[in-house]
């Protein structure tokens, strides 16, 4: 029997950590993984992305696909060549940016019509497209496409008919997911995530657990939190969620969830992965995260003279090399992007700090 | 006898390779200096600053005068712990941004008051105070500070009134370097450069040049060059100064000069250093220079589904990743700074390469 895809190394309660075997390479979970939304993190090189400790970088679908498109990005490589990316890559499936960002135009059973907002031009993406693309991008880790209508921006449910296409949907994304990876030798085939859905809505949330357990998907994600509802209506979900995973070693992957408080708490209900904007947007709006959970905002008049790094306690390159909380004041003030760096650098590291603690 | 200041090892022609010591390392000329504004190069950790082969970084006096303040700067460690960077560091006298970038008020024989665009408020520069920020900053060369209105915007004199002050104003620059570094060991003080006026007048640059070499300034720096005048009158002025250097082993700067072609014809007319925020400033807008000086504009539709790298020959940390034209104008076009940062490596490596084969 070959290795799984998934290995629970250890557990206590509901935390655990593990061992994610992707074709990439392998993956000590729990783990953070930072948004390279258009190929790559904002405004920093792949190296000192893997200086922060990072083992999986997501890119967005939704936003390759309209720009460049996935064709091209084929052409040069593939993401991994494209980015300059060594290890490995998880890609969301555009569901979320499509429902989000875009105009929508029409939903129907078979899938979401919407316009391209810098183009103007009119874009289907259906579960079979979504899995295509991500393919077609050459993702280590996909995400069925689910219809997120379901919920409203405070994750309460909106319509059953939405929630439940959703999980036909994932069987369509599955299937194509089958067909395009047939023949391919275990270890080499990309790896397939199902989402939950079902808001802030316990029984419907059990019930699409249910659904997603019951299929051969590789991983299990929930969606549909962090999207505007309050942090104990979130953490009440993942409390209800944590006893309900069956027994299959499947990693778990929490979808866009990158606070400190929020990371502590999924992972301590059986969260094995997570993903994030906030290090970044954080770090390009001056603020930090230090020992504590505590934020600090750089270009507080405070720390015009001060001689002190980031956090003291900190072992990022940017708090090692000794860049002082003066000196990165002063840079955010003149609109210097070295500023955004270095601090996405501390903030990208503290997560996976608080992962890597976890781990022992 | 100590060592000199500078040493040179080879000349042919007017051409020479040499070493300049200075108290933070010695330099091996002839040398590209790229411009760290604000105390860092934009968009680039001093770790990629220093893979471009760049010894030296240049620092602008009148914007950190004005932003964070010397004092600041000298509270946190000065120029070299406040910026993480640790090779030499030359400072300019703030003159050129003075009479560029501020409101004059007023120019007496004193010095220069103008108003700081950002606060309104009223700033007074004279000699002394140019050295003594410099001083404070913690340069390890400094450049005198000179009254730039003698020329008009082609480099053409317009009073000889501010021509002749210029070198009053040298004589009280070197003054006040004398004063500050009374006592200091050869060995522990910073560089100074008086600096070569007179616009595209022959008899007042040579007039200009006889004076500063007369004075015991460390380094000769030309000045009023690359400030709108024609190539061909750039070109002739330094060939017209290139047998009129004096044999004192002293280094020779010329200012805000950083195209290729213009670097190959200053180094062949005996220049040893130059600086300039032309690689930076071109990265940022996706102009690279490639083999044989052309300029590629890298958000140019041919290159979209380009695999090559920005130049083959080419042996900067951008290229020898396999960063790919294609990958690079994909990030151009979504506005990533990141190809900004990959793209002024390249182009500061272009330079310092330039340089590098004029010493062996």
């Amino acid at each position: 029997m070959s290795t799984p895809v998934f290995q629970v190394i250890r557990s206590k309660n509901y935390k655990r950590s593990g061992l994610l075997h992707t074709r990439a390479g392998s993956v000590q979970t729990p783990t953070f993984m930072p948004d390279g939304t258009r190929g790559a993190v904002k405004s920093l090189t792949p190296d000192q992305v893997v200086s922060t400790g990072v083992e999986v970088v997501l890119s967005n679908t939704y936003h390759l696909h309209l720009q460049p498109g996935e064709q091209t990005i084929k052409k040069l490589g593939g993401l991994h060549t494209f980015a300059n990316r060594k290890g490995p890559i998880l890609t969301d499936s555009g569901g979320f940016q499509v429902f989000s960002l875009a105009h929508i135009n029409k939903i129907t059973e078979e899938g979401v019509t919407f316009k391209d907002p810098r183009t103007g031009d009119i874009v289907t993406l259906t579960p079979e497209k979504s899995i295509q693309i991500q393919f077609d991008l050459g993702s280590d880790m996909m995400v069925a496409f689910d219809d997120v209508t379901a919920l409203d921006e405070t994750g309460r449910m909106r319509t059953l008919e939405a929630f439940e296409r959703t999980h036909r949907w994932l069987e369509r994304s599955l299937a194509e997911f089958q067909r395009l990876t047939k023949g391919m030798k275990e270890r080499e085939r990309p790896l397939l995530f199902g989402v939950v859905q079902g808001g802030l809505d316990k029984d419907l949330r059990k019930k699409s657990l249910g659904i997603v357990q019951s299929l051969p998907v590789d991983g299990i994600a929930i969606g549909g939190l962090s999207v505007g509802e309050s942090r104990k209506e979130m953490h009440e979900m993942l409390e209800y969620l944590a006893p309900l995973y069956d027994d299959s070693t499947r990693p778990r992957f929490l979808l866009g969830v990158g606070d400190p408080i929020d990371l502590r708490f999924a992972v301590e209900h059986g969260i094995d992965m997570l993903d994030c904007v906030l290090p970044t947007r954080n770090a390009r709006h001056a603020t930090a995260w230090i020992t504590g959970d505590k934020k600090v905002h750089l270009t507080n008049e405070k720390f015009k003279e001060d001689t002190e790094v980031i956090d003291p306690a900190c072992d990022c390159t940017t708090c090692e090399s000794g860049y002082s909380r003066g000196f990165l004041r002063h840079q955010f003030k003149v609109g210097e992007p070295l500023a955004g760096t270095l601090v996405s650098i501390h903030n990208i590291r503290y997560l996976q700090r608080i992962c890597e603690e976890y781990r022992s």
